[in-house]
């Protein structure tokens, strides 16, 4: 059995809204207070803090606002979603190496009343002005501009057809649908629906988009021993890793000589698997980064859940349903919950380990987080304690 | 004996200039093949890398325009300078716990003729805003301003004079002088020339504060199996830590009782004894982060090289010099040999450890490097192997 080395002690959350009426460095404070009630682990334990490169807020204000003690840790992550699980993986290696004993991962983004990640960038910072020349001149601006020609592609190789990517949202939004805490809380899609909504970028449909939420999430990652006397007790990280695989770019890795895959998916596929001594086969429930429904098909691929070409038809077959052989995005995704760029399928993961989930599946041993694709990507494997 | 779990393999630095012709990306390049080249380390195994935050270039970039293969590791240290031995503690993390063999920490800037770090800020991000509104309005827009405020406060505290700052230039310029890489090879200057200099912002004067250069620096972190078997062998890093202590903020932590040190710098420390099993005693060479002298004299304090208000004298004293107690900064330091934002001072730091500086001290068993101050921090404890 393969040595775990941290665990997950608390989740917490801000309100998800549209508009939160609060900065980002409140809206973080929000969710790192209720991950800490969550853990029933006061403040001043506090010593490391992880978030994301492209956070608005940092550690040395909440330590001021938030009156916290010493910290001997404290790191962003780089590339957007695609470090939302990276964030844990600092963490771990944090605790596991004594580096510090309780360290905060947290994403606090007003993405819808402030910048919208959605839209197209802001110039480009020095370094990678090249890059984007190539492709802005020929209108890849958007997000969803640059991932509509991968999956373009994706469709032209393997057949998939709006409607497989349609059937990510309509089950997203089921999910949603029973969620409090969702934004499409209460308002489930069908098909048609799907296939009515306006192109953004063809072969994405509106409703193949993710939401842009104010929110924030923040997850207590500690030793074993201390998740253990936690309120909830722990969920324990099986397996946590990052991955870049040869010439990846910026959501635009067009100069590969095959771009239907998410190779740097499968370069974390490969850890998550070899870390945990898990299969695919070992997973009973998986929060798959739902930004744009292709990627959720192409990562299916990539993690070994079905063949190269075959996901539009695991999917069909109903396999994510939560009658199926990998229920996914259980708390709606990024597509029906909120936008917490990544950081709210953790969550998803460690309540779906505790049994604590609004759409709860059954005897879950491990869930399986992955992060944003299309740029340098996490993945986590989580599990339960005994 | 504590378990020493990464060393350092090889070295490597671009040209330091004012204007270097060339993208901050083709400076890294430079510096991270020089440094491959030192260890004798193909690039093709390189598996890790880290950097500023506020580096321009990334990981994705440098993986397309080398050619390199899968990254399994890759991160950010945030607060400019204070971040550069926190790369080496995430290169220690990441090897130790197997997330990567080979990382590359690397720094690169051009610092004189691109953005100068020493001019006031661009507009804040939105979560520091607040932050920074209570100090610009009032003339505290650079950093030798903010700085100045915390000078001022421990040279009234303890009776140090802008010559005892002065001395800290003095010894840095005369080691640049001799190293034929430095900014300033060939041109020492005297006390009365230090003193001679314009405020910038007093205590502050001209030759107080740092060089601005056009540089990349890089590191190259392994297991110490791996570093023993590379070129020069291994460097071992004894310890490596970061450090926020209560209230930071970033280059003006006028909210604290008592605003005359660097408690942040404490925190560091007492992590770098402790988990190196060291002593002041028993380091041989320093590498203190000069980018203003009067932090060099509250470092000293902090690391406990000598008793609180006590550094002005222990420099007076000679304790720096070649042939003191803790020579320091011999290749020049950020004052004289470049600004590379510290990380110059770890290859220095390599340097000493391996007997192959320019301005050698003989037998070195450890070397001390720190990271910025006056903004959240980091250090390390290089050791001999064997």
């Amino acid at each position: 059995m393969p040595e775990v080395r941290a665990a997950i002690a608390g989740i917490g959350a801000s309100t998800f809204s549209k508009d939160s009426g609060k900065t980002e460095l409140g809206l973080a404070i929000d969710a790192i207070e209720d991950a800490l009630d969550d853990a029933g682990i006061e403040r001043a334990a506090v010593d490391g803090m992880v978030t994301y490169t492209v956070d608005e807020t940092d550690e040395i204000d909440l330590g001021r606002t938030m009156g916290l003690g010493n910290l001997t840790f404290f790191s962003r992550v780089p590339h957007g979603g695609g470090g939302s699980c990276g964030t844990v993986h600092q963490a771990v290696l944090a605790v596991a190496s004594g580096a510090a004993e309780v360290v905060v991962c947290y994403r606090s983004i007003n993405g819808r009343s402030g910048k919208r990640l959605g839209a197209a960038d802001r110039p480009p910072r020095s370094g990678s002005a090249a890059r984007s020349t190539w492709y802005k001149p020929f209108g890849l601006g958007t997000p969803a501009q640059r991932v509509a020609l991968i999956a373009q592609r994706y469709a032209h190789e393997y057949g998939a057809t709006s409607e497989d990517f349609g059937r990510i949202t309509v089950l997203a939004r089921q999910h949603a649908a029973t969620n409090p805490k969702a934004i499409f809380h209460g308002k489930p899609i069908t098909l048609a629906d799907h296939q009515a909504s306006r192109w953004i970028a063809e072969p994405l449909r509106l409703l193949d988009c993710c939401l842009e939420t104010d929110a924030a999430v923040a997850i207590v990652v500690t030793s074993v021993e201390r998740a253990r006397a936690s309120r909830h007790g722990a969920v324990l990280i099986k397996a946590a890793a990052q991955g870049i695989a040869p010439n990846q770019e910026s959501m635009a890795s067009y100069y590969r000589p095959v771009i239907s895959g998410l190779p740097s998916m499968g370069v974390v596929a490969d850890q998550l698997w070899a870390q945990s001594g898990l299969r695919p086969a070992d997973i009973q429930v998986a929060n798959l980064y739902d930004h744009f429904t292709p990627y959720v098909l192409m990562q299916l691929e990539e993690l070994g859940f079905c063949g190269r070409g075959e996901a539009a038809a695991f999917v069909a077959d109903g396999h994510l349903e939560l009658t199926g052989s990998l229920p996914a995005n259980t708390n709606g995704g990024l597509l029906g919950e909120a936008y917490v760029h990544g950081m709210n399928g953790i969550s998803e993961g460690v309540r779906q380990v505790r049994g604590t989930a609004v759409t709860q599946v059954q005897d879950v041993a491990h869930a399986l987080v992955t992060a944003g694709t299309g740029v340098p990507t996490s993945g986590l494997v989580l599990g339960r304690d005994g």
